[in-house]
């Protein structure tokens, strides 16, 4: 199965080209906004793709053709400036969910927010509502589709050392988790056909991530 | 006909609430933030109910209830913060769309930008791109609805006179428009069924407001 990661060069998409590199029935296609990134990525064994995520559905689909699934992990993160919110948390995660439509993929995997109803925007401090509102929309975007999607809703994302175990569920507590365990996380749900059509919470636990995952 | 003003205190909201006030058939609620900005409009004999748009849908409905149409006028603007553009432009106009299907209220016109097509995001300086970005995914939310809208998209907004004359279309050269004649196209558009379920364009030009909209 071949996946494009969109927003590779991010820390979750660094972990997950590396858990890919050791897995038989996976290969990745990175996408990536500079030339310069792409090495990195080379040496990992992985394809790679040269596409501003700012730019047009077309040129993101040509990333997109003949891949088997896509997995959206790009982020402005909660703490750049808000224009990058719009245009590439929702902006980007829309046009890269067109652009699977238009290549022909169908399996789709959202990296999305903790909490991304809409009681989640109301509740956010002002700095973070307009990125819970951006995932929000995103989100529902995603929903509306004929995609296979999962959603997968991360807790609070830390640099830590993965433990190879998660908590997972819809109605958690937030708590931090590991970038590298998320990036488990999206390998167990490509490997798991159970999670297409489902979302769930991902914080730090107890259970291995494929137990959890398969349990969703 | 009452009619919902949802930024009935920005500068076009203003001007519809005076025309409501001198139209025989229409009758003005106006939907505003603060207190101290409703004796201005009960002084114009309409109606006041305050809201703040970043609140939830239920407060919106609820000045909603009872109203036959929604006229959604309210803007961050393009050049406020970012922030607001999403939770203004973008999710305050979302959320007075659920608001009101919530409150049963069928007739809806959205007051949108220029151009919010896919290729006007990617036209868009950068500074700019964010308020189309929002502006576009209003519109598509309301697409996606039942109500019986109309899209209004004017051109570059002026506070010049308004001269009763307007042009409209669908793939205009950009030009100016006087906000004055805006809202004389919003009292024309609630006039005139056979503009439910359209969107257009305006700018300055030569056509009576009634005759341009009943042309549309």
């Amino acid at each position: 199965m071949k996946v494009l990661i969109v927003g590779a060069n991010g820390q979750i998409g660094k972990h997950l080209v590396s858990f890919i590199k050791d897995n038989e029935s996976l290969q990745a296609k990175a996408m990536i906004r500079k030339e310069e990134q792409a090495s990195y990525f080379e040496d990992l064994g992985a394809e790679t793709a040269i596409v501003d995520l700012e730019g047009d559905i077309d040129t993101i689909a040509k990333a997109a053709e003949g891949v088997d699934a896509v997995v959206f992990t790009a982020g402005s993160g909660p703490h750049t400036g808000k224009d990058k919110t719009i245009m590439v948390d929702l902006d980007g995660a829309v046009k890269t969910v067109e652009a699977a439509k238009k290549a022909g993929v169908k399996r789709f995997i959202m990296i999305s927010s903790f909490d991304t109803r809409r009681q989640a925007i109301l509740d956010a401090p002002d700095s973070f509502a307009p990125y819970v509102a951006a995932k929000h929309y995103a989100d529902e975007w995603l929903r509306d589709t004929d995609l296979e999607y999962t959603i997968i809703h991360p807790g609070a994302l830390t640099n830590d050392s993965g433990t190879g175990s998660v908590k997972v569920g819809n109605d958690l507590e937030v708590a931090e988790v590991p970038r590298e365990d998320v990036a488990r996380v999206i390998v167990a749900a490509l490997e798991n056909d159970s999670t297409i059509g489902k979302e769930f919470q991902v914080v730090g636990g107890e259970t291995p991530v494929e137990d959890a995952v398969k349990s969703v």
